[in-house]
């Protein structure tokens, strides 16, 4: 055993908590803060609280609203134009993964050289960034409790991965009122990339007692609250609860790390622009599957932790675990991976090499081959289980 | 559901850490530490790579063993004279507890005006401490990851808490070969500790579900590897596995909080000078009882997460929690109330009260009068359960 544990980040969560942000902002030396966000959040009127509370106190604020779902690498160059123009000194990130992310590049080009290709990679920076806070208006990637951004390269179609402990925001607030208006279908697919998570964290070669812990715990919380927030999303309980989940999944996967599930989805996602927890959705139950010989106790605990019958041995336990997991996807209302748009498999090989060349794949718990990868892909394809 | 997170400590647990502790130091802007440790760690030569790693990367360094068990007040004083004189700029604190926690206080002495006793509360400080390393010793308080210093108040006799998080560590190291040579019953009361942390935390008033993740996580760990810790200290999978679950249980219990099982310890701590591991041992099983009906959910968790077999109704569960925990506290050889030194149930009125105006009593899940204070102290003096 050996690990380290670390979190940068400062975390609330509280109703209402984003009507008292201003006061936080002299922690952070922000005076005038851009509120970094996209066009759905706007219009949904999750900015209404935070813009009172900037008024009320009688600070400048600037905001730029042109996020783009899986961010691209030359938008976060337009945020960062438009955040010198106006002058700001600090950020708030307003919405899911995809603002947070952005938000992440936006304070790494603000306050260093070049283009945001520049910073790929772990440990890259040069200094500090940007303060950053982080109010997620989804919970799923727990990127408001990690030290990762997830950009686009466009030239390359692939999904960069930037890793540092200086882009994690100082404070985060978890407003569970942002999220009661979230569709059901980003309700479910956002959940199951937390539970994706939650699941590749512990069963993960770097995992830690602290990252189990935490891990654990998140998918427990998944299975009493899931299914309640995504047919129910009013139900406040359920909100909070799947809000914590996905904190906790991310605080585990930052200092541990996810597997092969996300070495598909990201390069898929890079390749074919399709909704990241879309992707991990169809492509857990297949990775667990495959995995769990490799750690027939985690899995069991992660079937066990999904509402499995404790009394069953780990090996029959770890399938009914997969069991579960295609049949969550089903009742959640994933689409089908031969649904999306664009997909076609004649990228399978190209798509496979990708998987096996994202960096998660070290740690994924058992070695894949570019050809398990292949084969992981073509049965998703074909509903192949 | 509202909660804070916040952890101000880096952690990093590895075998054999410590001869690189020379390393950390420029991080912490530290040029001469102050060795702060007791003199049965220096005698058991636990100092020994700490010192080697200082000496071969040339750095100055003093080293002060005059730390007592369960720390007094004036005994800080003396540490900070002689740190004074030796002009250090940053604390590395070896020990269990008791070290630790005089650490705290020493850097709050360097930093502040007047005594220790001047500090006591939450929140009192004015500015920032000695940058502060922790190497914990004992598998038991957690206070290498806490934002707590616990010093006794001679004249009156109580165990005063200073709760501040910049008194937390700036970094612990977490080195599983230095609990090694821990004596049988310095491992069994220090982990009853750890327990008691991680129980209390769980299900206290101020839980949040991070903290739920870690408190049941650590039960897990002290279920599946303590008895053997006790057993076999020289089995390094148990010291390590017992080294993270304190930690786990210490983080937890500092963001939520610990209960009546402290009140009274800490009462009978400041009283008869006794070792609080001891304390928290004898009166953990007799509050686990009288809490339950308050939470059966919350106590049958903790008696799964001990190995009660799941299939129990709550309630029943949460009996043979109970049961448990009498049955652990004999089998690791725990003392009984009645045989410590000093015990005299003429205290018995007087420490009730003090145990009620102790600040943890508020976040206790059931609501003690003196009156319960005073029954659980007499049940737990003629062992009557
Ligand atoms: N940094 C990390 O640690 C990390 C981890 C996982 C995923 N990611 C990245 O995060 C991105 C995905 O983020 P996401 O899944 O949160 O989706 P997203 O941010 O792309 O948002 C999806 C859609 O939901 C809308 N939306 C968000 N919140 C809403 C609300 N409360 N009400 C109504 N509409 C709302 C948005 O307007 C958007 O149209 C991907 O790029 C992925 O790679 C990052
Ligand atoms: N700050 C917090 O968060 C917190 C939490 C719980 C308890 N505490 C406090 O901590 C103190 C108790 O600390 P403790 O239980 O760790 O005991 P301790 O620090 O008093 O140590 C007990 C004895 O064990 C010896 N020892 C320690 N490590 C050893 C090792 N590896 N090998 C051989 N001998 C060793 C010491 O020399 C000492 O004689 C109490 O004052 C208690 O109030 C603080
Ligand atoms: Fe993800
Ligand atoms: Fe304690």
């Amino acid at each position: 055993m050996n690990f380290q544990f670390n979190l940068p980040t400062n975390i609330v969560l509280k109703t209402g908590i984003v009507r008292q942000v201003a006061g936080f902002l002299p922690l952070y030396r922000i005076s005038k803060p851009l509120i970094l966000t996209d066009k759905g959040i706007n219009k949904a009127g999750l900015l209404q609280g935070i813009i009172e509370s900037l008024t009320n106190e009688n600070i400048d604020f600037a905001v730029y609203d042109d996020v783009q779902p899986n961010p691209k690498d030359k938008y976060c160059g337009l945020a960062a134009d438009f955040a010198r123009v106006n002058n700001v000194d600090g950020i708030i990130a307003v919405g899911g993964g995809s603002v947070l992310d952005t938000a992440k590049a936006l304070g790494i080009l603000l306050t260093h050289d070049g283009v945001i290709n520049d910073w790929e990679g772990d440990n890259t920076l040069q200094r500090d960034i940007t303060p950053l806070i982080c109010i997620p208006t989804t919970a799923g990637t727990g990127s408001e409790a990690t030290n990762i951004a997830v950009i686009t390269d466009t030239e390359r179609k692939v999904k960069m991965g930037i890793v540092d402990d200086r882009i994690a925001p100082k404070l985060s607030l978890l407003d569970p009122e942002l999220t009661k208006g979230l569709p059901a279908s980003i309700t479910a697919s956002t959940g199951m990339d937390a539970l994706t998570h939650a699941i590749e964290a512990y069963t993960s070669r770097s995992s830690s007692p602290v990252t189990d812990a935490l891990a654990l715990h998140a998918i427990r919380l998944i299975k009493d609250y899931f299914l309640e927030a995504v047919q129910n999303g009013a139900n406040m309980e359920a909100r909070e609860n799947i809000l914590s989940a996905s904190l906790m999944a991310g605080i585990a996967f930052s200092q541990s790390n996810v597997g092969s599930v996300h070495c598909i989805s990201e390069a898929a996602g890079g390749l074919y622009d399709a909704p990241h927890g879309v992707l991990n959705s169809i492509f857990l139950p297949y990775v667990f599957e495959f995995n769990m010989e490799a750690n027939l106790e985690k899995h069991a605990d992660v079937a066990y932790a999904l509402g499995v019958d404790q009394n069953l041995p780990v090996r029959e336990a770890s399938k009914e675990g997969a069991k579960l997991l295609f049949e969550m996807v089903e009742k959640v209302g994933i689409p089908k991976f031969s649904d999306l748009p664009a997909v076609d498999p004649k990228d399978f090989a190209k798509l496979a090499k990708t998987s096996k060349e994202t960096p998660m794949d070290a740690d994924n718990v058992r070695s894949l081959t570019v050809e398990d990868y292949l084969t992981i892909i073509k049965n998703a394809y074909n509903s192949n289980h």
